[in-house]
């Protein structure tokens, strides 16, 4: 196998594209060579198989969707309430929202792992471990809420993501981000 | 086009189970009439296109979904408090994961229309309906709550259907129950 590391990391980045774009049946080696713009048999050279390319996916979509240093810093300015955690929610969507092929992989990915019981393990321990992390997270923040409060957002929001990507018709940008309000504030029990 | 009304619907039946299992890329007419078990030839003489069989499949999945009108006779029983209201939303969580085939194939639908204009338009308007529909129901049912209960409830539910059919193992079976409850109340602004 090949080990560049940048190589291997432009490539993964294609094959999120192509996955978003084509579905799972057509994430190919050949697809993700040509979405790279490299020589065909390129990705062939460093990754052993498809259900490996899969499962490199899955945990770089969560490196690119998580936040990154400064913009954690910088939720933990101000003052910690309800207001605050709204707009920590609606920064989070945005965030999400603009790395649509990602989100778009991702759906693309549970879905095979309902066909693919290693992809799945691997998805599972990611997601449970992210899910930990927004609980323990969330506990040290100072923000209003409890642990009941992230799961339901965890939930509401990640359809409200998947409305907004699959079907951007059905509630218009005023709505969902009305939806979001709301989902912070019913969430905290007010 | 052949019109055998029975037979055109075990064609949709099939391309469901095919979609669920195979995904979209796997929805050929040769699939549909290897799982419906019919001559090699025959999906194509019922649909003009595969983006017609994709359509019809959307709409076809909603009908299986909905509620027929002994269950909604029977959801109209009994006093409607948040408990009934609880129990109304663990039979519809119930009763769509019983049918994961046609949940997961709702899920590669809209990520097909990502790639379909047509079908983005039939599914929204499918869906759009069908939320207006929830928001009426609940309107004249006497539970407690308000269009914004449902449309959380909406989100939240989702979402735990997909994790469900899709993770099982990232929350127990316990865990969802719990959420379950706990979404009804926090969405009642409880």
């Amino acid at each position: 196998m090949r080990t560049n590391p940048e190589r291997r990391q432009a490539l993964i980045d294609a094959a999120i594209e192509v996955l978003a774009r084509e579905g799972a049946r057509g994430l190919t080696f050949r697809a993700v060579d040509a979405e790279a713009a490299v020589p065909t048999g390129t990705a062939s050279n460093y990754f052993a198989s498809r259900d490996e390319l899969f499962m490199q996916v899955g945990g770089r979509i969560y490196e690119r969707l998580l936040p990154d240093e400064a913009v954690l810093a910088k939720s933990r300015e101000g003052v910690q309430d309800r207001a605050r955690y709204a707009e920590l929610m609606h920064e989070l969507v945005d965030r999400i929202s603009a790395f649509g092929s990602g989100y778009l992989a991702l759906l693309e990915l549970r879905l095979e792992s309902t066909r693919r019981p290693e992809l799945r393990a691997v998805l599972t321990k990611r997601i449970r471990e992210d899910i930990d992390a927004n609980l323990a997270h969330h506990a040290a923040s100072g923000l209003p809420g409890d642990s009941t409060s992230v799961l339901l957002l965890y939930l509401a929001l990640n359809w409200l993501i998947v409305e907004r990507l699959t079907l951007p018709d059905i509630f218009t940008d005023q709505q969902l981000h009305e939806l979001v309000d709301i989902a912070v504030r019913r969430s905290l029990g007010e």
